[in-house]
């Protein structure tokens, strides 16, 4: 993936996103990844080190080798991780298709909201099978926007949500790529694949879920695009507004929010 | 609700999918919910006994008494209730909004796949309200049409699903009930309102559920209005049956099905 292709682009505001997304979806998409002392771990595609910090926390002998295309990113998850002080993961620039490692170096691999912005998903899980041990096991999370819904209903707001997955797809991604781990995991050569969507449900009796992911995390990343919906007119200026401002409403007492998460696990 | 809007129909097809739906979600739906020996359990709504029956075997010391206001229905509950040997359900012609019980006459109240068909849904939870004792519990189960995605995407197979939110709503009902169960119970007055949503999530591993769910439960749900869809001009034949088509062809061993249920449970 070249590196401006990165949908969500590299932004200050886009960075408080990805920590703010971390840490609400924390416990629901990572709590059941933990890797024994000593096991070697590849986190293909580390980003800015949103995930970074929560993987090298919840398994704290691991030794994790994190990488990303993009050297910017690495540099920000670097300082995040040291001012953490987490002192075991190290850090390395290369690309997915064409990494610098020997055939079964690794115990585990964990690949986390990655796969949705690349052209060929499927090539690069079938790229990192070889730098697995024999029954070593491979880890993939994604989301899907499509399986969001929420009440009120609003079409703006559905219309909003399409912009996003039809500008993630112009950038060569799939924002729809969630529902599609198994047959992708599967396709690629990997055994006992086990699928578990995380949904995440808010409603206004979860008041840190109300602001942590509808607004700050989902509604953010829907308004985070307004700039290109605008170039490229995919939506009017005011039903962009209404769209936006239909999705804070789903935050009011009334309102319901959902949003899924897929998690993958399979094993050489 | 009068009978005849109730855009299931009542026909042999129909009484073998609701179930073999309640046969395939009961660990899902109804695990949870267990009622003590002795205590008084009011089934609002129990359709021809599909959830009656799991929920006599789950509370075998409870009494229950199950009522609705179709006798046909009723009829069958009756008998598919004394075919099982269950000996703690009574059952009752009522309607739901001139229910013939005392105030507080029951510790629990049970509704399931009732709301969904009701014009007035929030009437319906206010009036069962009076019937609990002080600190019992209601728990109500509903679907969400609108929660359904699948992979591989069509458009036909989703106009297909709305075509069916659209009947439910000429009839009086809401196929996208089930997101909006926490304003509902909330509004209705009752306290410790709690909704977790219970996704299904059916790929090629899971045998069991691409035939009782993806075939059985839901595509055969679709495929049950489409004379209704003929009649209105929904759809045009073609499409009709490319979507049909693009329903099962989830089900193939590269396929993927979501379909999310909610259940709320709430106290007086």
């Amino acid at each position: 993936m070249p590196e401006n292709s990165y949908i969500h682009g590299y932004s200050v505001r886009e960075s408080e996103r990805l920590a703010d997304q971390a840490e609400t979806l924390t416990g629901l998409l990572h709590h059941d990844t933990r890797y024994p002392a000593g096991s070697r771990v590849l986190e293909a595609g580390c980003g800015i080190g949103a995930q970074t910090v929560i993987l090298a926390k919840n398994s704290p002998g691991a030794l994790i080798t994190s990488i990303d295309i993009s050297t910017d990113s690495l540099k920000r998850a670097e300082e995040k991780v040291c001012g953490e002080g987490i002192m075991n993961v190290t850090f390395r620039q290369a690309d997915i298709f064409r990494l610098p490692f020997e055939p079964a170096s690794f115990d585990h691999i964990f690949v986390c909201f990655v796969l949705e912005h690349l052209p060929d998903p499927a090539g690069a899980l079938e790229h990192l099978r070889p730098l697995l041990k024999d029954g070593g096991t491979l880890t993939v999370i994604e989301g899907d926007h499509g399986s969001t819904f929420f009440h009120p209903e609003d079409k703006d707001a559905r219309r909003a949500i399409e912009c996003l997955v039809e500008l993630q797809q112009q950038a060569g991604g799939n924002a729809l790529i969630g529902r599609q781990l198994y047959p992708l995991v599967a396709g690629a050569g990997y055994a006992d694949v086990h699928v578990s969507p995380r949904m995440i449900y808010v409603d206004s009796s979860r008041p840190g879920l109300v602001e942590g992911f509808t607004k700050l995390t989902f509604t953010a990343m829907v308004e985070g695009v307004a700039d290109s919906v605008e170039k490229q007119k995919l939506m009017r200026h005011e039903e962009w507004d209404r769209g936006i401002a239909a999705l804070y409403r789903t935050a009011e007492p009334d309102g319901v929010f959902c949003y899924t998460f897929f998690k993958a696990t399979a094993r050489k």
